[in-house]
């Protein structure tokens, strides 16, 4: 179950289950139903979570990888179909080393009343900024991340951004943003992003 | 039912349903039940999505006051207790500003493999240094973060802390960081967070 089709096979039977419980984590926080009806809910996810709790890995899901030596970040609290946290982003990479990702957030990323909350903002610029220096196999982790907070940015229709700034040996310096739905920018960030020799992330 | 006995009130019917859908976003990462038990799970949450449907704010849960003047982050992406994608924290703060919080993070706030995020950490840090220069009704808002990554983050029992270096003016100062359950800092972060006047937020 780890050739391609396998794996395609897995994300056929997962996905639409995270896909699911990021509806639930929507709806349960906008909800006004009466008492009656949440406990009648919550009485079915109870019973979800018990039919799902039979077969069960002891730990995260991890980064596993199938025999086509494709990385399965399926747990990534960003990027993983499986993850109902993750919006899921999904990475677009130019040729030229150009990163974006065209996303909504919605209530269950809320700050200010009404704006994402500035940390999660910040979480994305990490990913988004560390994408440029990810190769294949040769993962990036983070140095520095520095993030200026230009205005609120709406719950919605939102772009981040980046790109590599320049290389020095084991360092990648990028810089990117987060653009709203008018496209204009509401948060800048900048971030040294390193190929670790042997700390084995 | 804004005072603080229909707070409560409201607190017991949706605290449980959030703190069931977070148990839910753990174990469907974390599942190796088959297509069909999976399928029967999904119908469930399906369910409990459709009836939780019947009654539902068009917009976020914003942040909410009730009649004793408390304020009610209760869809906080990270101190929410209505948010299931919140651990959620519980921000603790001392006479002399410092700020503190203990606290899990699971399978859902995965980056590399077995650790958190680098990014989930830049937005807890976010909110606890910002929890430095917070008042009631006078919250502050992120101007610049810099996040300095010292080693990797476990997923486990983890500790956020910050205080206040200064105040100047408007601006608050504030330095943190993130340790694992060993005590050892993973994460140090440097923020100043600003009092808008006119920003609304």
């Amino acid at each position: 179950m780890s050739t391609e089709a396998g794996t395609a096979a897995l994300r056929a039977i997962y996905e639409p289950l995270a896909d699911s419980v990021r509806r639930l984590i929507d709806i349960s926080i906008r909800t006004e139903a009466n008492a009656l009806t949440v406990v009648s809910a919550k009485g079915k996810i109870d019973s979800a979570v018990a039919d799902l709790s039979k077969s069960l890995t002891a730990e995260s899901f991890g980064v596993r990888q199938n025999d086509d030596g494709q990385s399965m970040a399926w747990g990534n609290v960003l990027i993983g179909v499986r993850n109902p946290v993750a919006p899921p982003l999904v990475i677009h990479h130019d040729p030229g080393g150009f990163v974006w990702t065209d996303f909504e957030l919605g209530a269950a990323y809320e700050g200010p009343a009404g704006h994402v909350h500035g940390g999660v903002c910040a979480l994305i610029l990490d990913h988004v900024l560390g994408a440029t220096a990810h190769k294949p196999g040769k993962p990036a982790v983070t140095g520095t991340l520095t993030v200026r907070y230009l205005r609120g940015t709406p719950l919605g229709s939102l772009r981040a951004e980046a790109n590599i700034e320049r290389i020095e040996g084991v360092k990648t310096f990028a810089v990117g943003r987060i653009s709203d739905a008018s496209g204009v920018a509401t948060v800048q960030a900048e971030g040294v992003f390193i190929h670790p020799r042997s700390r084995g992330l």
